[in-house]
């Protein structure tokens, strides 16, 4: 067996922790709706001369997750949706969440509507499930809760931490605010004072910079991990604002932090920069290899420049359309199979290290960094 | 016939809509300003120790009109140049630009000196021309017409748009000030009084942000596609400043306005960020194809991320050497053949897709975008 | 002989000249002195968890210099460095840096600790040796003069760049402040009072920006070659700062003034638009090569777009282990020859092109630029 197969069998076969998921459709879903869940940025219906269809992530689910939904590749979409249908929502969810390999689902449990919980997700695709703990919700829960906000949130992070579901917090700040803010330690007192203002405002959603700095530094506090959503996102955000560069005076103060940063794209290149620079910084491409779909090898080679190989995480971020569970483990697995075959065939690893590598990547470096 | 040659084949033969293109020489130049028109990025000559010949254009149009003109690819510079010679400007530029199979010019006529008009290029090429409005041109128009500014601005706006060989407007603002800017509304009263403080001033080229502001606002109120110049480009302008990202102000507020993001480079990817979240937002990749040369199939796989397939278009931006209205072509065709076919042998798209997509960047989603 | 096995054979055989890079170790340093000196961005030690061998440097080392050691490629690195202790520091540094076929050194003299000079460099391993002055270091030596400031800067810049083996400067800018400076002239007057607040203030470390400006502008008026510093390198920088663009009004200042633009990663296309726009504006993407490893053909190939062919050099940037010193130029060669055998399979060079653009980089647009 050549080096090539051999690590396209290793990285067909290997079980991978999925870092940073979401729940997916069970329920029946309209046409539209899984459309409306296809597109990432846009936060509004296409005009009639568009599709969801026609991008990378519309040709992904054709080739790939039609088989699994007995049709040939790039079976044409209405024949997709026909046999979606006919299958019903849960067979297919099940199909396309089982096959995607997936050992362990550590779940953000920040928003959730029509969407299965992290124990359906498990009982239905195999393997175990946990929870990632958002740092917003725990902000909006506090703000409700009256009184110091300070201690009010601290003791609801640290219930939250409890619970045995529990292995890490995220924040969606990049969504609120972007990065470029004042990352110095906020006094329980002036947490206090904006919490009052941001309740009588009504407590909605936090979107206080230095409030979003507090919730950020109580998790660092606590010593778990902390995921930060970071580039490729929807049009509320700022792209340019979530370059992780912007990151560096918190990295700085808490260099051993552990850190993961998530989808990166396009700073996959800052992103492996900080994980190189930093002890606790990790950091995955998940999401937008979905997104980029037939163009994910050269975001995955991009993802192995300078970070370390034992920083590198595996995420789906899919969320709803268990097509994007399936995909992300799909794209990933064919995708650095191709790369790791490339760098085998120049000489430039060897096919052990290849093998080793991509499973830190699918499942050690998440065990060691959730301790799971 | 395997599913590469039918892709190539398809490529080779596929008229384009050059959506973005200035005229072409086609009395003869000397030497010297030939060899000075290849320099995208500089205003003065270069030092002796240095060629434009030894850039990924010159070995590009050495390697691919060459043969156009009867001599071997990678002819040498001097044999190139004594054959132009030999052949004459009209015949060179009608060989060259007539081999870019084009369909339609969209000719930008804000800057005409020293190349023939819309309907000279058509005439010699083969196609239809069509008229794209620079909106700093409009500018200069309204500030000597005296009176109120903006009401000027918009008669001769609308007076322009009502040709009907005009089919959208440009801006170069990216050249003026850059993207950095205060997007928001500019009132009449505001536009008039520092127009008339430009007047004062002599009146000659308009940069005050506001009134850059002013005639952009002004184009996406007539309805009609506004193309941006956006990266790569000469060094008047901050590379960093022509971000795409910086627009987002001006997007958040018309998602749906019909606007085309030129060139790109290197901004491909935030250009393909916005193109999927903003209903109305297209881009290309053209100039840069030209000026990386062999590197443009790169480029090209790297605007195939997030831009839907039905946002992408095709220009050459080709300005003087009818070189680079075949270049463009040429090397859009190629790299992008190449790339497809490679996403059809990773199995990632159908052959028939791919053919698909490769006419609507061509010419269709210009066609759409432009009303042709 | 074909195409691709004559270019390869060139790259092979092309002498370089190293025009940016330190000192080697000759005498025997510890395992964890060697492991730390490995990691550039870092600057403390690796948690238990980590390694410094699962990076790409890590791998490229095992696969390049293990046979350079007669071991196999990929080696363990147990086996690695139990060879190493063998053979002893002194005979490790004179086979890899020997091997890297170097024929000038241009050795950054601003910190030497724990390393050879540079003339036992060229002893060891071949070729002539030359120094880069650097300017901080200048500084330091006119700060502690007393006196006039300025007045001592350039007279010791003279009496430094009178030195026969000095060639040029270097500026670690990009460090001590980042790029987002004022870059305009600095009166005499002005730096002295700053140097008088620095001495006061203990005249360690210069980083106040106008004087390290001042040191700059010194060197662009003394009309040497100056280096600067750009992009990746330790986590004391902001990489996001050392843009180059943010160099753009001190080129436009001095368009034709000899500058290289070192390691550029990411900013690779951004430093091609500035060596485009501006005469005088060189580039490498030294330094970066030796921490992507098997990544760096694609880094090689990103160089090769705006930047002239004539304006792109070679540089290992080797601190210490002679292995960089190496890899550098091993990685330099088997990257080139493969992204030029790619331009010419596709036709877009001639095959006598490639081999003469490689000889320009590897070689002859250093000796022009430095007058070797």
């Amino acid at each position: 067996m050549g080096a090539a197969s051999s690590i396209r069998e290793h990285l067909d076969a290997v079980a991978v922790v999925d870092h940073h998921v979401h729940g997916a459709f069970v329920e029946p879903v309209s046409r539209a709706r899984f459309e409306f869940a296809l597109n990432e940025a846009s936060t509004v219906d296409l005009p009639a001369w568009d599709s969801v269809w026609d991008t990378q992530l519309g040709f992904a689910i054709r080739a790939r997750c039609a088989p699994l939904l007995d049709l040939e590749p790039h079976a044409d979409v209405d024949a997709y949706w026909a046999r979606r249908e006919e299958l019903g929502a849960a067979e297919v969810a099940r199909r396309l969440t089982a096959a995607s390999g997936t050992d362990a689902w550590l779940v953000d449990v920040g928003f959730t509507e029509g969407v299965c919980t992290p124990e359906e997700l498990a009982a239905m695709a195999g393997g175990s499930s946990h929870e990632i703990v958002r740092l917003e919700q725990v902000a909006e829960v506090a703000v409700a809760a009256g009184g110091s906000y300070a201690e009010a949130f601290r003791a609801e992070l640290a219930r939250r931490l409890a619970e045995p579901q529990a292995v890490g917090c995220k924040t969606i700040v990049a969504y609120r605010t972007g990065f470029v803010l004042d990352w110095s330690a906020v006094a329980d007192a002036e947490a206090d004072a904006l919490a009052d203002r941001w309740r009588d405002a009504g407590g909605l959603r936090v979107d206080d910079p230095r409030l979003l700095v507090f919730g950020i530094r109580c998790a660092i506090d606590a010593g778990v991990p902390l995921q930060f959503h970071v580039g490729f996102g929807d049009r509320d955000e700022r792209l340019d604002h979530t370059n992780p560069m912007h990151l560096i005076d918190l990295l700085r103060e808490h260099p051993d932090a552990p850190i993961a940063l998530l989808h990166c794209y396009p700073f996959e290149r800052e992103a492996g920069y900080l994980a190189q620079g930093f002890a606790g910084v990790h950091m995955d491409v998940g999401l937008a290899i979905n997104y980029v779909g037939a163009r994910s090898r050269s975001l995955i080679a991009r993802s192995l420049e300078l970070a370390p190989f034992r920083k590198i995480l595996y995420s789906s971020d899919a969320y709803g359309p268990p097509e994007l569970h399936l995909l992300g483990s799909r794209l990933w697995r064919d995708g650095t199979a191709s790369v790791l075959e490339g760098f085998v065939a120049d000489g430039d690893w060897s096919e052990r290290d290849a093998r080793r590598v991509a499973t830190l990547i699918a499942a050690d470096n998440a065990r060691r960094l959730y301790r799971l």
